[in-house]
C-alpha cells in the first residue's frame, strides 16, 4: 500500500480523499494556490506545499509544478480529485513515467475516453447501444447534413474534446445546421483548442443516467448500480439521486452490463462511470466514459456502503477488487444538492466571505464541504462549496430528510442555491419523480416573474 | 398522525427529535429553562415556551409548568426523549388522563420497570435467564447475607429504583455486607426517595449487551439487533457498538428472542431496551429494562437503517408496526463516542463558552449535537454536548473512521473527552473488541501517571 499520497486538488474533493487516506493509515500532500493558503484541506493534511498564483493554469493545472511537490514531498502516489488534471493523459502518462502512481485510469483510457466521437465508435463496435449519430468526427457542413438527414432531427452537435456543454449545438432543421455547426466548432476550438465535432441524435425529455464502476488491475469489472442525473442547468448537474425513479431491477441489471461490457471492451481501469441516455420508452444509449471519481459518487456510497476513494487507492496499489457483483446491494434511496456559491435566480456566482456556517446533521446526512465559519470563498475557482447528501429507507425518506436538511443548513455572508434547491424538492413532479434533463429549464421559467 | 408534538427536554436529543418530527410533517414545540434562552433546539423548532429557571427541577423536570406549555401550544403529543420526565409513571399518566399522548411505553410498563428487582422477578418466572440474585427487595441485613451466601460471593447490592449507578455497591466478602448494605439503602432512599435494595451476582469482566425493542399497540414486537455498551466509567457509558464483538449470528438470535419474549411478558409498547450481562462462556442474563429512548439509539439507526423516533411517534400514533422480524438486516458496524464537557483525565465537568466548533463529516459519519460555535455550556444539566457516530462496512473500517472524525473535530474554549477517546480507540485491546465493563477502569489506571 502507498505510504504517501499527494491530493492535486483543492476544496470538497480534497477533504474528501484525505479523510480516505488517513482512515487507510496513508500519509497525506495538500497542494494549493495563494489565494487557498490556509484552506481546510491544507489543514487537514499531514503537509501542504504551495504550487502557484490563483489562476489554476498556474497552480493547479500546472503540471510541473504539482510533480515537483510530489518530488519534493517524497509520495508514492498521487490522488487527482476530478477537474483540474483528473482527465489529463500526459499528466497520467508523466506520472506513469516517473515512478508516481496515478490514482486512476491508465493514460490511454484516458486519451481514448477523451475522444467522445472514438469512444462511441468503439462501443459501438461492440453491438452495444449508441446513440444514434455520426461514425466519428464530421468534415465539414456537408457531412453534417448529411449526417442529420439520416437520423432526423432534431439533433445536437458535441465537441469531441468536450463536456461540461462546452461546444454542444441542438439544432432543429436543416436550415439552421450550417451557422450551428460553425459556432460549435468556433467554441470547441477555442474551450479545448481542438475543433473536432460530431453529431447526435437529440432526445426530447431523456434521463441522464450514469452507471458507477470498478475495475482491478486484472480486469476485474463490477457495477455499483446508476445515478440519476437528470436534473441540470446548462449540462451541469445539480441534483442527483440513486437509484433513478426510472430504473426498476431488470433495467439495473441490463444497463449495468452493457456498462461493464463498454468498460471491459477499452480495458478500463479503476473507477469510471459510463454515462447514458433513457429515453420515455427505457431505451439507453451510451454517450460517453468518466475516467475520473465524479462530484456525484456519494450518492453510490451511501446505498452500497462501500467507499469509493478507497477502492480507487486500494486499486491502484495493485490490489485486487474484493467485491464481487453479488455482493453489491443497493439499499434505500440516496440524493445529493450541490450547494454553489450563487446566486440562487441568476445563477451569477457570489464570492466572499462566509461569516456563518452550520451544516446540518442527524441521521443519514452527510456533509462533504471545505468550508466553516470565517471562510472566505475565492472568486477563481468552481462555485460549489457544499455537498448535502442524504440517506433514507426510500425515495420518499430520503426527499423528506433532504428537506429537513437543507431548510436547517445555515450559511450566512454570501447567497447559495439552497433557497433554490428547496423549491426544486417542492416541485409535484420532482416529487413523483418525473423528471428528465428538461426539467430544470422548464421548471426555472415557470419561476421567474 | 399527530399535528404537533411537544419535546420536553433538551440539547442534542431535543434536536433529534425535532427533526424526526420535520422529516414526518409535524410542528413541534421546544421547552427551555431560562438557562437555555436561545438554545439551538429551540431555534430549530417551530415554537418554543421557557418553562422555568434553570434547575431541572423547576422547569424540564416541572410536571405542572411542561404540561402548562402544552396546553398553551395545543400539541396532541409529547416526546419526552431521555432522563427529566421520560421514565416517571406518574407524568405518563397524567399525559394519558388529560388526552396528551406520551410517546413512550404505558405508565403501567413504566412502574413496573422502574422497579427493577420486581422486573427480574417477573422476567424470571417465564423461565428466562436472570442473574442469581435475590428474588426481591431485601427486608434487612440478614436477609442480604443469606442471600449472598447462596449465591456465593462477590455480589453487589442495587437500588430497586435505580440506575446510572447510584445506589449501587460490590461486595466482595461477609464481613464487607453490612456496611454496603447501609450504605446503598441510604442513597438510594436519598436518590430515588426510595431505600429498596435487591442483590444480584457480580460477574468479573462481564459485557454489558443490549437490545433494542419496537413493539406497537396491537403487541407486534420486533428486535433489532445489539448494543454492546461494556465501556463504561462508574456505570456511566462512554462508547458504545453494534454488533458488538463478542455476539455471533446463532447469540444474536437468542439473546433476542429472550429480549422479545420478556417484553411480550410485561405487554411492553413502543420503543425500549432489554439490558443483559455476558459473561465469558457466552451465558446472558437479563439486568432490566430501560423504558425509554437511550443515548446510544443511533448506532442501531446506522446498521439497520430505521430511524427510531419515527417509529416511535408512529407507533404512540396507533399505527401498526410495519417492520417483521426477518426484514431488519443488521449491515455493516456503527460506533458511537459520547463527546463529553469534561476534563478527559479527572472527569471534572468543563461548562463555559464553545468559541470554536468545527463537527466532522463526509462518509459514514454523524454527528448529534446542539452545539455550534459562540455556544454556551450551562453547568447545570448533563455534560454530553454531543455524539460522535460513524458507520463502516466492518468493525476495522468503523474504527478508522472514527479516529478520522475524532481527530476532525474541533471544540475550542472548553476541554472536552475527544483525547479520551482518541486514546481507547488505539488500546489494543479495544481493538481486538477484547473489552468488558471493566476494561475503562483498568485503562484508566493504567493511563495516570
Amino acid at each position: 500500500m502507498f505510504k504517501k499520497i499527494l491530493i492535486a486538488n483543492r476544496g470538497e474533493i480534497a477533504v474528501r480523499v484525505v479523510r480516505a487516506c488517513k482512515e487507510l493509515g496513508i500519509k497525506t500532500v495538500a497542494i494549493h494556490s495563494e489565494a487557498d493558503t490556509g484552506a481546510l484541506h491544507t489543514r487537514l493534511a499531514d503537509e501542504h506545499i504551495c504550487v502557484g498564483p490563483p489562476e489554476d493554469s498556474l497552480s493547479y493545472r500546472n503540471i510541473p509544478n504539482v510533480l515537483s511537490a510530489a518530488e519534493v514531498t517524497g509520495v508514492d502516489a498521487i490522488h487527482p480529485g476530478y477537474g483540474f488534471l483528473s482527465e489529463n493523459a500526459h499528466f497520467a502518462e508523466v506520472c506513469e513515467s516517473i515512478g508516481i502512481k496515478f490514482i486512476g485510469p491508465t493514460s490511454e483510457n484516458i486519451a481514448l475516453m477523451g475522444d467522445k466521437a472514438k469512444a462511441r465508435e468503439i462501443v459501438a463496435k461492440r453491438g452495444l447501444p449508441v446513440t444514434p449519430g455520426s461514425p466519428g468526427v464530421l468534415n465539414n457542413e456537408q457531412d453534417a447534413l448529411e449526417a442529420a438527414k439520416k437520423i432526423g432531427f432534431p439533433v445536437i452537435i458535441k465537441a469531441a474534446a468536450g463536456g461540461g456543454g462546452r461546444g454542444m449545438r441542438v439544432v432543429n432543421k436543416t436550415d439552421e445546421l450550417e451557422r450551428a455547426f460553425q459556432a460549435a466548432q468556433a467554441e470547441a476550438k477555442a474551450t479545448f483548442g481542438n475543433d473536432g465535432v460530431y453529431l447526435e441524435r437529440y432526445f426530447i425529455e431523456p434521463r441522464h443516467i450514469e452507471v458507477q464502476i470498478l475495475a482491478d488491475q486484472k480486469g476485474r469489472i463490477v457495477h455499483l448500480g446508476e445515478r440519476d442525473c437528470s436534473i441540470q442547468r446548462r449540462h451541469q448537474k445539480l441534483v442527483e439521486e440513486t437509484p433513478s425513479p426510472a430504473v426498476d431491477d431488470r433495467l439495473r441489471r441490463e444497463i449495468g452490463r452493457v456498462a461493464v461490457e463498454a468498460m471491459r471492451a477499452i480495458q478500463y481501469r479503476n473507477a469510471g462511470t459510463v454515462e447514458f441516455l433513457l429515453d420515455k420508452d427505457q431505451n439507453f444509449f451510451f454517450m460517453e466514459v468518466n475516467t475520473r471519481i465524479q462530484v456525484e459518487h456519494p450518492i453510490t456510497e451511501m446505498v452500497t456502503g462501500i467507499d469509493l476513494i478507497k477502492e480507487q487507492i486500494r486499486i491502484a496499489a495493485g490490489l485486487p477488487l474484493t467485491l464481487k457483483q453479488q455482493d453489491i446491494q443497493i439499499s434505500g434511496h440516496s440524493i445529493e444538492c450541490r450547494i454553489n456559491a450563487e446566486d440562487p435566480e441568476r445563477f451569477t456566482p457570489s464570492p466572499g466571505l462566509i461569516t456563518r456556517y452550520r451544516p446540518p446533521g442527524g441521521f443519514g446526512v452527510r456533509v462533504d464541504s471545505a468550508m466553516e465559519s470565517n471562510t472566505m470563498v475565492v472568486p477563481h475557482y468552481d462555485s460549489m462549496i457544499a455537498k448535502l447528501i442524504v440517506h433514507g429507507r426510500d425515495r420518499q425518506e430520503a426527499l423528506a430528510r433532504m428537506r429537513r436538511a437543507l431548510s436547517e443548513f445555515v450559511i450566512e455572508g454570501i447567497r447559495t442555491t439552497i433557497p433554490l434547491h428547496l423549491r426544486i424538492l417542492s416541485n409535484p413532479d420532482f416529487e413523483k419523480g418525473y423528471v428528465s434533463t428538461s426539467f430544470l429549464e422548464r421548471f426555472l421559467a415557470q419561476q421567474s416573474p
